[in-house]
């Protein structure tokens, strides 16, 4: 395993990856017209994003707000802008991604045996075969394309509650076996702490290297923003977020599920480690997600408070 | 200056100082009558909290929601729950303080030169001196009282931007050869990020040893418990913070003030550092507090969400 930790640890930049259109769009109601997807999409990329989860490739019946992602990773890909990235749960939806043309593939494998045979009905030992075939067609068809896989439940799970460290980790090191590009872990359910977000991170790196992947921090106890310093603080430098909070829990106002991008992006310019990001057209993308979906609440403390006076935040 | 920050650092329990009956109930409209500020204050202590600012001694006319702060304190002496600390802005307050009976003096001093002039028409410098004649005044009357002060607008200022790190740091030092017993560090405007936290405790460790105090912080850009955990990482063990966010921004929804000690409570305690407050019971208080201000938003996250399955917070 070649890595070069004390160079991560060193490096003072960081690369936010957008899931709102994916993750974000997903968990609402309303269903956001492809045109204005589309703006939106251009709108975050022209912020300095380099990487977008623009959809996701499932059966239209069971996620109409996805049902355009063909036509929206064809035009993205044609701006030539940054990566288009699109979540995958299976070979079907791999092989549709392909066609469409993403530049990576991200695939959820859940540690909780409970959330993943409740979800997908299969074992996390049986997705890591399902990984295994993805990244065989993505190897014949499609070579320059990146796999990732994202831990789901990896700090907790609402069914079955603690997940065991090394469950999680040992399911990492399979994955990184069967030729995938990263692993990363997302705390889908709001559980993590920020010792248990070192602790993992900590063994990630240890037991994969230079394919650790990201954080997928989730807001839902507040803790969103701390347990992505502890990342960073462990060489995590590719973070999830997802803008407005978008995909946020109604029942709690401000809890919204994703980190809220806009704050995430303020934290890291303000500590002087780069996101390639301009704030102002953030804010700019901002407007256009609210402008598409005027009765969906969105999130972000940044954006109502301002940028503190003397700051330059450069992107 | 005697100091053992390997022992400091190694200490896995910090202290949570409620601010909230001060510096919640001073920012909203609503006063709350002395009975039911009582029966918060009495359910607060006992949560397990074991430092609460129970009011400021102010004139009357310009905060009507402290004018019971005499009588405050002395039903609260009465119970022997846990140290009782107000806040005194000048000589006069520290008086009236002494002979209410309180255990510990907080005094806010800025480091910010405008919002110093702004505030109290006196320089940081000139503070230094009144800080010195409560020194004196406490040890005459009442050496057992400890005095703290909180240096305000330490990480930036609404009025003036930046504020050097090293007029902070000068001013620590100052207020520590006066004779005070710890001088903490507060971003009263919201403005601080992790790594100036780490600067800025990093050298007030350095300074001032064990009479390095307490962090405050806000929330106002949704960094709060990130900074608590940066403080944390360079040793701080003592932590303020308002039960249910109170004092927050009204036009940014979930933006509270200060740091919501719920959500600060679960954050320490889900990573094992004991806070010795029993969660349960902080929820009881939380209530209490709801009841007395039934007008008022509270914030707060975990109490929304609920603490994870599988979850033991034992305090």
């Amino acid at each position: 395993m070649i890595l070069n930790y004390n160079e991560i640890m060193k490096r003072q930049q960081v690369q936010i990856s957008e899931v709102g259109p994916r993750d974000g769009l997903q968990s609402i109601k309303s269903i956001m017209p492809t045109e204005q997807k589309l703006l939106w999409l251009k709108a975050l990329y022209d912020s300095g994003i380099q990487e977008i989860e623009v959809g996701s490739f499932v059966p239209p019946k069971l996620l109409p707000q996805m049902a355009d992602t063909p036509e929206v990773v064809r035009q993205s890909k044609s701006w030539q802008l940054g990566t288009v990235l699109a979540l995958v749960p299976n070979l079907q939806g791999a092989q549709a991604a392909l066609e469409a043309g993403v530049d990576k593939l991200t695939i959820p494998v859940s540690a909780s045996q409970a959330h993943s045979l409740a979800n997908v009905r299969k074992t996390p030992q049986e997705m890591v075969e399902q990984v295994a075939q993805i990244v065989k067609l993505k190897n014949e068809v499609a070579p320059h394309v990146s796999v990732e896989v994202g831990i789901s439940t990896a700090f907790g799970c609402t069914l079955q509650g603690q997940v065991p460290e090394s469950e999680v980790i040992s399911l990492a090191v399979a994955l990184a076996n069967m030729g995938v590009n990263e692993v990363g872990l997302s705390d889908t359910t709001g559980y993590a702490n920020p010792a248990q977000v070192k602790r993992l991170f900590k063994q990630l790196f240890q037991e994969l290297g230079s394919k650790a992947g990201a954080a997928h921090m989730h807001n839902t106890r507040g803790l969103g923003l701390a347990n992505c310093l502890a990342a960073y603080e462990e060489g995590v430098r590719t973070f999830d977020a997802s803008q407005g909070g978008l995909g946020g829990c109604p029942y709690a106002p401000g809890a919204s599920g994703n980190v809220v991008t806009e704050d995430l992006v303020f934290m890291f310019e303000a500590m002087g480690v780069s996101t390639g990001i301009q704030f102002e057209k953030l804010l700019a993308a901002r407007k256009v997600l609210q402008a598409a979906l005027p009765n969906e609440q969105i999130y972000g403390m940044t954006p109502e408070a301002g940028i503190p006076k003397g700051f330059e935040l450069n992107g």
